[in-house]
């Protein structure tokens, strides 16, 4: 039987008691009516194909249109065991709440909820609220301030039930000592206002960061797990916490510029952690809490090292215990998706069909290094995969996302091939309108992180993949003919271990030195005129353009620019000492970094430069200290602000100008030039 | 004798006692050495003409040199009598230091001075200070907040001296319940940070002001100036302050809407004060206090009214006396200079000879109507006039403006034809390079208020005069041949009194009209192509040029913005309420003079705006609002910001490159067309 899913859209959540036929009868009554629902949207939204003739080309009314936004169903797996997990759905809803502007007030969680920056929790919907963690000031528990969120967990939520639902384990993070930063808000009000939160910028206090679990069966009672001696807990960050039991958990310590990492296992009975393992990836714990998985790097020949699967004993009095591998090749495992110790197997994503592609395979885990790919000829146009298994293991989510028309499925683990979905989400348009990048094209833009990836680019993630995109560069494709090309450069996903072992500190003067190599590659290209070479990057990605253009000289026709980051002391403290080290200790990595004492050489180049006066990410300040320099040299460049916007603009308006911003200067700068044009007209009149 | 001046570049201010020989040989010394050095660098800088056969156009590099800077002497007389007057020259220094960031911290005057906003006197130079005012919060003694300078007094200093120095009276301006602006700096720190001050918007509380005069002969003694019942103080201006004798003053006040204006005369020793007049102007008053002159409108047949001298009893019983003209004619007295009582004589300046010139007059005050004009045949190329009078009328300091290269010379009163100085200020090469508008231009651009101006064009403010300008519309003129118009519409000074009587609250519409016909008339003009008009204006000038754009349709090429105003609820309360009431009461008012509402209409138009990010008059607030509407109907402009400048750039190479922006912006726009180019080409090879 097909276990119960949840839509984010359309249903609250709601956690039952084991075997609650009436709540499962409800629920399967609401599942069915918006199955019917979502059949009849099908029939209704089929696309009536005359249009087809007439819509040959991607145009940026196309993506603007209705039928072409992302239908994402948020499909979550419910615990049928009675156990309080939490549905994704609904943290995403009430985050939206949240986010603009970003005053920590209310966010509701199942059971429990977090209100005014403490933790209160109800038995059930009756029950009265019982008030967990008492704070002051800038502190909030069981949520995360700006740098967790955006840097450490990368999630709004800093709070983990245990699996029988008896303990809830949350991280108190103490701003008190972390600097203010204050955003401007110009937009609606008599006077401009500002919004304040904690940002330490490089150097700054970061903040002090506790974990505490609470027992919840009888009276409430707080226990600190205390960190190793190892991690100094002023200085450090907690980047992973996980229940492996109902009494342990795995939590991971990072040292403060992130360079040391440690795995712990704590006793919530006690709070005692003991460390088990240097290592910064995620681990699947078995029931028990006796073995534990993760991805290692290990050699393979002379291919240098890819990230395979390991099984190592949770035992805190070995280790230094070596590994047993359970994976080989020269490919990397991405993703530990499911531990299955029932049927004795793992799943997991890797990059061995192609290193662009996530296929999802299953390995058993007594067995020697064979695995089944479960995915890799399920569906055609489909090697981007991503998967959500039932906490039984039975069943599994499946995401497919490029790089044909993205498509979510639901598959039993026994019988992966068949698609026990009737729902079928689809972009309607989208597969006849996919296309190849023209191979006769004159032009290219050039990415050096791509807008519609979360990462922006930053060191370590990887944007070139097989992931279905639509947005502007597309539509500057299949309009005018520009052929794309998105640049990784010297990065550790998906290019075996080799390259992570060089010094992370070099990172952004090897990422350039890449880069330029692709570029100098991409334009010797016999379909490609070197001269009409355009690149596009945002935050770390605008840095890496406006580095290029200073080691360069007119290389490049025209750049776009988005919220650049252009001195690393001002931005965030967990991404510029992680790839810095300490201000003051290491002056010199900042100096080499730093684009403003080059701004003279940005002045014959030509670039649009943007950027949100909100931007809370990469402050406006970033481009205020570039502007003010630009003006000194008296450089060529366009300015486009977008008043009270973020990192990522908001506003339906804002977004569309953005994308006839950027394609208006690409497309009339990649064309135009009177030189260019004049030879043309020679050949055509020679012709 | 010529009596004694002083150059505020190097000497600081002294005030001795009566007949101080020693004083007076000193300071003759010190004289006698800058008229040596200013002969010598007289010589040594005389240009050597074998220069100008290469430079015979205006370019803006000249405007950058050394030898094109103003040379200022800021020339002041000096009270030979014993009193405490101040130079202006220390006003200005000191000044200078307070202006960025604004915070109200140190001023020096002489003898006195104000500290953490209190006034404290020193009887000299060696004797113990002494605290006049005790003040907490934002309340500050004897120097104006952000819009007394701006808008009310129009300078720092807030405190007046009597004659005999015995009295000080001073306002105390309360910001206690006046909204705080803040401003954002961005550069040079690792967070930005705000600069905070009083900045009431239309329809806040404005600050309370009170004036207080303090004895200083005995044990010192305060006592406040009562206003008269018809003002509330609450709700009130305090717009002028002057001593007519040792023990009364001239105090004006005025309402919130400044449609209501009520000249005082106040006893120093009681603090009563009495309505003497309803007027805006400023008065001069006979050494006995009993009589004083003002300019007053004078009906003068069909043509309308024009301001003229008036003389009056200052006697508060008489507040409804009928005045006695000392002038007459179609021409208005601009300003009040001198009185010589001794002499029986009036001096005045007055746009007789011509609308946009200011000639020196003196007229008799016992006679009838007769003046006798001192600088009309004074000089060649000098027709706009300022003159400043030595304390007893002998001499007085005359500052050529215009239209030919400035400069500044002392006459007697006895014989004013004669040129007393052995100095003559000018500027090297300026008078060789002074050109006329070409008159074959094809391309105009049209000022609605110029940005050398002080008036930024506001309503009632002249800016087409015969004063000479030299700036970066005049290389726009000599390098590419663009006329230039400067328009002043529809405005009270120089066109006599007949617009003035108006309802002020239609002035915007009004203007916008008037420049509207006055462009229609130039595009007619038969050297002038139509199609390539442009505009430029600032602050208001600004606004109006937005409001003109949004009531044509691509009428004009292109226009420059700098600063505008886009939102009268959003400026300051002094200037908007005057203009359009009291919003709430005046909703309507401010709804028609909005242009958020209308930026649809901009949609199609072709404009630069340009504003300082730290712009304490019109702040960058008012283009946020602009941008993120044009940003909504995807308007075609061009942005440039200037990080933390203000509504004046200050950096040397922020205002270079504000020069460049401009005019590469207005010249490329003027003179690039396809199609006119191709008309011309086909022209050409016709002839």
């Amino acid at each position: 039987m097909l276990p119960p899913f949840l839509f984010c859209q359309d249903l609250g959540s709601t956690g039952g008691p084991p075997r609650n036929w009436k709540g499962i009868c409800i629920a399967m009554v609401v599942i069915l009516g918006v199955l019917s629902l979502v059949s009849l949207s099908i029939i209704l939204l089929t696309p009536d194909e005359s249009h087809l003739l007439l819509h040959s080309r991607l145009t940026v009314e196309d993506l603007e249109s209705e039928e072409f936004k992302v239908h994402d169903p948020c499909a979550t797996w419910l615990n049928g065991k009675g156990s309080t997990e939490c549905t994704h759905s609904d943290v995403q809803k009430y985050r939206a709440l949240l986010v603009t502007p970003r005053l920590f007030t209310v966010s509701l969680l199942c059971q429990m909820y977090v209100f005014e920056n403490d933790i209160y929790y109800k038995a059930d919907v009756s029950s009265p609220a019982m008030r967990l963690t008492t704070t002051e000031g800038l502190v909030v528990n069981g949520l995360t301030d700006w740098i967790y969120e955006e840097e450490i967990l990368q999630k709004y939520p800093a709070h983990w039930w245990s699996k029988d639902g008896a303990r809830l384990a949350y991280l108190k993070i103490n701003n008190s000592a972390t600097p203010v930063m204050e955003i401007p808000y110009f937009l609606g009000g008599l006077y401009p206002s500002n919004v304040l939160y904690p940002y330490p910028k490089a150097g700054s206090s970061i903040p002090l960061v506790n974990l505490f679990v609470v027992n919840l069966y009888g009276p409430a009672h707080t226990l600190e797990m205390i960190p190793p001696d190892s991690q100094n807990s002023r200085d450090s960050y907690i980047s992973m916490v996980s229940w492996i039991s109902s009494t342990r958990l795995a939590v991971r310590w990072l040292n403060r510029v992130q360079n040391q990492s440690v795995l712990c296992v704590c006793e919530a009975t006690t709070g005692a952690c003991s460390e088990v393992r240097k290592s910064t990836e995620e681990p699947l714990f078995s029931a028990d809490g006796s073995q534990f998985y993760l991805t290692l790097p290990a050699k393979q020949g002379a291919c240098g090292e890819f990230r395979h699967i390991a099984s190592l004993p949770a035992q805190p009095a070995l280790p230094s215990a070596s590994p047993r591998f359970l994976t080989s090749g020269n490919w990397d495992v991405t993703t530990l998706c499911a531990l299955d110790e029932k049927n004795g197997k793992i799943y997991f994503l890797s990059t061995e069909e192609s290193r662009h592609s996530r296929h999802l395979y299953s390995a058993e885990l007594g067995g020697v290094f064979h695995r089944h790919c479960l995915t890799c000829k399920l569906f055609e146009r489909c090697s981007f995969f991503r998967a959500d298994f039932s906490p039984n293991q039975t069943h599994f989510t499946l995401y497919c996302l490029g790089p044909g028309v993205p498509k979510v499925t639901i598959h039993s683990t026994n019988d992966s091939s068949r698609d026990l979905t009737t729902i079928v989400y689809f972009y309607i348009w989208c597969s006849l309108l996919f296309f190849l990048l023209p191979r006769t094209s004159m032009y290219i833009l050039i990415f050096l992180s791509s807008s519609l990836s979360h990462s922006d680019g930053s060191p370590g993630s990887q944007t070139v993949t097989e992931e279905f995109s639509l947005g502007w560069p597309q539509v500057l494709s299949s309009l005018h003919g520009v052929s794309l090309a998105w640049v990784d450069g010297r990065i550790r996903a998906s290019r075996g271990q080799k390259t992570s072992t060089v010094d992370p500190r070099k990172l952004g003067s090897l990422r350039i030195k890449d880069q330029l190599g692709v570029v100098e590659w991409l334009s010797q290209l016999p379909y490609i005129d070197g001269r009409r070479i355009a690149l596009y990057g945002k935050g770390f990605g605008g840095y890496l353009i406006l580095k290029i253009l200073t080691a360069t000289e007119q290389m490049f026709r025209c750049s776009a620019i988005m919220a650049p980051i252009t001195e690393f002391k001002l931005y965030n403290a967990a991404f510029s000492e992680r790839y810095l080290g300490l201000p003051g200790k290491e002056e010199h990595a900042y100096m080499t970094a730093s684009l403003l004492e080059d701004v003279h050489k940005l002045k014959d180049e030509n670039f649009l430069l943007l950027h949100g006066t909100a931007d809370a990410r990469v402050h406006f300040q970033h481009s205020a200290e570039l502007l003010s320099r630009l003006v000194k040299v008296e450089a060529n460049y366009t300015l486009q602000l977008y008043p009270d916007e973020g990192h990522t603009l908001r506003e339906e308006r804002s977004i569309q100008h953005l994308h006839r911003s950027l394609l208006h200067y690409l497309h009339n700068c990649l064309k135009h030039d009177p030189f260019l044009v004049a030879e043309e007209e020679e050949e055509e009149e020679e012709d």
